[in-house]
């Protein structure tokens, strides 16, 4: 296990589809960083995984529901969901999120 | 175990000294993310500890070194330290990281 600098530039872009976009940043076996882009309008269907996972608003206004509540964040807010909650997101203004999965998405790479 | 939703102005703010500030942002056993900010010519003192580390430039110019290397890396770049990694920066033109820790640091709270 190494440690590693990733610079953005050369982080490939992987097209999720509904205007949305997934960068694999930095990770480790037990930590990987993941910048998900969302167009005008586009959502995170709800779903759930046994990872831990934080995410970041870099920017725009999201609506996230977690199970059957939904929150409004933006810019410098912070969720932590815990393992296999179900999640997702709406993003009426487009964004940008940064989210954190421990141990790190083998399914991502 | 619960998820949780951090709201950035409900978070407090840590002066470390030498113009460092942090903010303990979400977190849950497994993970943690905090924000530090760096006026213009903060340091964050090298240093090493048994959780991994990614950290994500979220603004600012900044100098990492990782055990006897350099790195200059800006906004969008992340790095991820192995666990016991010597680590630390320069910020020359202040900036903003974000860091997540695995485990969470329970020094921190």
């Amino acid at each position: 296990m190494e440690s590693k600098v990733v610079l953005y530039r050369d982080v490939p872009v992987q097209e999720l589809g509904g205007g949305v976009t997934r960068r694999v940043l930095a990770y480790l076996p037990g930590e990987m960083v993941v910048e998900v882009r969302f167009a005008p309008g586009a959502q995170g269907a709800a779903h759930s995984h046994p990872h831990t996972q934080c995410t970041y608003v870099v920017h725009g206004e999201f609506a996230f529901t977690i199970g059957s509540e939904t929150f409004i964040v933006h810019s410098g807010d912070t969720l932590a969901f815990a393992p296999n909650e179900t999640h997702g997101c709406v993003c009426d203004g487009g964004g940008v999120l940064i989210d954190v999965f421990t141990p790190m998405r083998e399914d991502f790479i």
